[in-house]
């Protein structure tokens, strides 16, 4: 993609600014873990895997912000700040996966003064997000062996590079197969309510040149009992140890009526996704966000001031509506406690 | 509901415009056929029993308009204005039923001068509009049978006093079971594109004081498989001899979902939306509307504008994944030829 997620250059990240795209081509900065929180909670920066990356440069600054502090003071602060980062959003793990890296590099180098611990997780950040884009390519190339010539694929949210430091989880897949040749069509769900789908995901199939068409989510039952969809490709925000998987909502909706017309069902998400802490998707906090994310759509009301709204950001699908999780490790097909495993045995 | 659907006074048909609730509360005059027809299919009115009435009046103006022609073309071209004014929107049967009555009217009454036969129309026209309200309070008093005492009910669109002349179909039968004094609750599906479950159902919530919540379309799921809903109550804009129900898009989703969380799911429309002459769901003629409708949301692009979207207005609900269609005179459960045949038989 032309345009970078984030970029992170002389103590500055600069981030894409998604709530603006398609229409606007911004960059948000942040010169300290505060505004990097609120780029996080108030999504100028979306998806599992960015908002990982962003977090672990948000302990950066925190670090760096703390370290005329003495060492236990800094370290004390420093987790702090990495606390409130990983609170930003809760259902996602990668931050707090992310944020768990940070602390390692604190507690495993009790020896370095501040300044190195400083630098220390500075190299660290740029670790995570460089990996990012190697992990999310060898995704890319494992999930390409499931999408057949010429498939007319769904996919829901944004999973794209822009969803992650580069290329794109569910929506690499997809750019991986449209580069192979492949000549593949794209549905994509608008994803109500922050239409992620329509914004995002519209944006990169636009750039990349993938011919895609726009559907509102309930559209999507219809296109899939009619045979139209050969193959769904979705994201994910957190992998529980038996498969349950969260996503943005309207995922189970559609693993649910991929089981009921046997149309093959894929989550794509690096194994830094998987939980294997929790058991089932049941232990997994679901966030919910504001009413007015539903009842406003940019800036204007769509719904009567006195109504409530529910809003919850992300569902559970379960790991029996799954037929495999695509990892950059390969496929757990189908996913479950076993196959799952395999995968964090090889874990460095 | 303290506004009214429409108004016909001294020639002129006064219709809310539903473009523009529940912002602003206006209306829209139509005293030309041709205005109706835009009216219809720009959707300032809207709901199938409400098309139905606006056609009727739509053929009176015409009929009122060609007065000063002789009788054979006068027939002749107040029969054209019916034709595209059901053609104005093609999925609603309704549209076609009040048209077939008001042609009917022409062709049963050859003896009487053209200026009778305007007048036999323009009853006709207010015939079909009171008993409008009539059968939509006979089918809630049949439905509010279905509603548990304190059930929490997840509707689609809307389907209420907005979408008929007054009262309702499935919001009617809410209203009724709110009225008789069952504590209920209410989810409401935004409904996209158009947002009605928001913004008019929204509306009627507020104004009638029933307790409702507005969802994204795509939560309902999670909903329905919790447990959380205990019926789903929605319209239809077409019935086949089977069964087979044409609605708002989204509503195959939704029977699907209820028939596999074996949740009751309820159709409630009044006789006339049953299309005897199809056999099933596969003749229906599903409206393709435009792009923008998904891509542009009151004024603002959500998606780039390269994007392609795919817009049907309806999808088919198989008789399969419905409890019961609820009707003015009785309810089919299960709804199969033989079921929705004795309403039929009953027809004067």
């Amino acid at each position: 993609m032309k345009h970078k997620t984030m970029k992170f250059e002389e103590d500055r990240l600069e981030l894409i600014d998604q709530r603006k795209l398609p229409e606007e081509v911004q960059y948000f900065e942040a010169t300290n873990y505060e505004e990097v929180k609120f780029a996080i909670s108030d999504m100028v920066v979306r998806g599992a895997p960015a908002i990982g990356a962003t977090g672990a440069y948000g302990v950066y600054l925190a670090a760096r912000e703390y370290s005329d502090l003495d060492k236990e003071e800094f370290i004390s602060q420093v987790k702090q700040a990495g606390k409130e980062l990983a609170e930003a959003r809760p259902t996602a793990v990668n931050l707090t996966w992310a944020i768990r890296k940070t602390n390692g590099v604190l507690e495993n180098n009790r020896e370095k003064s501040v300044g190195e611990l400083v630098e220390s997780i500075r190299v660290a950040a740029g670790e995570i997000a460089e990996e990012d884009v190697e992990i999310n390519k060898r995704m890319a190339r494992n999930g390409n062996e499931v999408v057949p010539e010429g498939a007319t694929i769904l996919t829901h949210c944004n999973t794209g590079a822009l969803a992650t430091v580069g290329y794109g989880t569910a929506l690499g897949v997809i750019r991986e197969a449209h580069k192979s040749g492949k000549e593949i069509e794209v549905y994509a769900d608008e994803t109500r309510p922050r239409l992620q789908g329509a914004r995002l995901t519209g944006f990169e199939l636009i750039e990349e040149g993938i011919p895609g068409t726009l559907i509102v989510d309930s559209a999507a039952a219809t296109l899939i009992r009619d045979g139209v969809i050969d193959v769904i490709l979705v994201g994910a925000d957190r992998v529980a140890a038996n498969g349950d998987t969260a996503n943005k909502i309207g995922t189970y909706n559609l693993s649910a009526l991929a089981d009921r017309h046997d149309v093959p069902f894929y989550v794509v998400a690096p194994t830094s996704t998987i939980d294997y802490e929790i058991e089932s998707g049941d232990e997994i906090e679901i966030e919910e966000r504001a009413e007015e994310e539903v009842k406003i759509i940019r800036g204007s009301r769509i719904a009567p001031e006195g109504l409530t709204a529910y809003n919850p950001a992300f569902d559970i699908s379960p790991a029996d509506n799954i037929t495999g999780i695509i990892t950059e490790k390969g496929i757990a097909s189908p996913p479950s406690k076993e196959s799952l495993k395999e995968f964090q045995a090889t874990e460095k």
